[in-house]
């Protein structure tokens, strides 16, 4: 075995031992904003919080309840052929890191597009946008100060509030984010599936084309090849392994993962701290908001670089059967 | 650059991008819980607080009134002809970890030898003792109470209370504990020289036979090597520098390290949290107490293994001019 191979099992079997990541922890009530701190913002730790918000939203909030309250606006719909927008795709024979195909509808078309099991699959999953900016109608129905015991943690306003709103077909496809991330199920519920930051490398990740969803003119999905101004293809690094099919023949490395799985039902939040591996699926017309909080930079960030340069040659040589 | 190299490059340059560990943080004030936990216990980022500390200790404090109210009992002192209880020392060109001579005197008597400036050194470092239990007449000059704010991040009471009190020449060379720690300094001051976990490869470490300081008839020191029950040498691992004079000819990777310096004065609290290098010393018959509570066990730790892992080959086979 390397130096390499060594010092990486080491760090895997350290946390094995003492139980880090084995579990996420769960709490059934709100904690104190020292309680959250030391225990899981401090450790980079995940907590599901059971029933923790009494938002009005909770139980109210329904497709036909946004159509009516929103005055059917038009909303950015993320539309797929498979569910995966910003996830892998094959076509001839090429593997593509696909973005979704964007439409604007009104909200009243997306959920009976929605309620079509034969057609695309529609997502609104609005990243890096800002709820209250988008939807200050429904700013009332959230009670934000109830997230104050993490955010005296990340001291810091929420840099995007996300509205999700989905096909159950869709899937958010394993990644992580460079947020501390409050996750909000407001009607149904999401599966998170969780790899902690330190298993990099058990998590096979490569290089890909990137391309985005088109339809032709007779309606069929096709992928377009992005390119740089100069003709260049754009490349994006993810994720090569779905944790629901493993291909543990390709990505042996992953047997080594221990996922995390948690079911969030409406009234739940989780906390995903920064850097977490999820992939997220969800029941029919779930509807959630999020809140992501810049991370601050500390040395566990760069013991994480560190280990990335180490585990880099699986990610830009891939392995293949 | 090996892969090893550029990794550990990485880890150091991202951490000085960022400004992680590039000084110590100073307030003038006690913080609160929640600061404390979120700004310096979550990060193992150190700070050190100025007149943190209204005990009546300080200002009452002095040897003549710890003999007077402890009865001149008698202590426990480490004795060392070079000031280093616990460090490197060289016998007939081998260098040796040595622990020091251990010595019961009178506090009076302890004293008068630190007044004798040609005499041996001593030094009362009361390493994992209990003051509480040790000098129950003192405790009521302490207000422990007022680390609640850091205790509440530790979340447990302190697994040792140290009392400190020594000679200028007695020096704590370079090491690191699996603590953190709240340093308080009653009389006098103390100088630290700090250098972060993360920056572990540039810290040179090797591994000694272990020696134990006695003294002839003639009241020589010398070192008597310890072996085990069936004669084999006792080896301690231990850092090979001084920072005080580095000899970066044998050790050309200390001129990596970025180590912090801080004068922490009577009144003042350092909290020097786990896994952080110090090297201290101390103005004559200075007066410290201080509070080690067990570290909570996170992925940083294990990131940290990782990096002793990779660095070890280093560890055992030291560079030699
Ligand atoms: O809810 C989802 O589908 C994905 C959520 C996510 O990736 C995030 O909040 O970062
Ligand atoms: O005060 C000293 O001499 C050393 C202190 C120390 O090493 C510690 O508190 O861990």
């Amino acid at each position: 075995m390397s130096k390499i191979e060594t010092a990486i099992n080491l760090l895997l079997q350290e946390a094995e031992d003492l139980r880090i990541g084995s579990s996420i922890s769960e709490l059934d009530h709100l904690p104190t904003a020292l309680e959250f701190c030391r225990d899981y913002f401090a450790k980079n730790s995940p907590v599901i919080i059971r029933n923790a918000l009494s938002w009005p939203a909770i139980g109210k909030w329904t497709p036909d309840y946004l159509i009516k309250k929103l005055n059917d606006k038009i909303v950015d719909v993320a539309v797929t052929p498979n569910g995966y927008a910003d996830g892998l795709a094959t076509q001839k024979g090429r593997e593509y890191f696909v973005l979704p195909l964007e439409k604007q509808m009104k909200l009243s078309d997306l959920v009976q597009r929605l309620d079509d099991p034969m057609g695309a699959i529609h997502y609104v999953q609005k990243q890096n946008s800002n709820f209250s900016q988008d939807f200050p109608e429904l700013g009332s129905d959230l009670v934000i100060s109830d997230l104050d015991f993490a955010q005296q943690s990340f001291n810091k306003p929420p840099d995007a509030v996300n509205f999700w709103l989905g096909d159950e077909r869709a899937i958010t496809s394993m990644h992580k984010d460079p947020y501390e991330n409050m996750y909000c199920v407001i009607s149904g519920y999401k599966d998170f599936i969780l790899i902690p930051p330190y298993q990099l490398s058990c998590v096979p990740r490569s290089t890909y084309p990137t391309g985005i969803y088109k339809t032709s003119d007779s309606g069929q999905f096709y992928i377009d090849p992005l390119t740089d101004e100069d003709g260049v293809e754009l490349l994006t690094e993810w994720v090569s392994i779905d944790p629901l099919a493993p291909d543990l023949a390709k990505y042996p490395e992953y047997a080594r993962a221990k996922p995390l799985r948690v079911r969030v039902h409406a009234g739940d939040v989780l906390y995903l701290p920064n850097y977490w591996f999820h992939h997220v699926r969800q029941n029919h017309k779930c509807i959630a908001v999020n809140f992501w909080y810049d991370l601050d930079y500390d040395s566990r960030y760069c013991y994480y670089r560190m280990l990335e340069e180490l585990t880099s040659q699986k990610r830009s040589q891939p392995k293949t059967t």
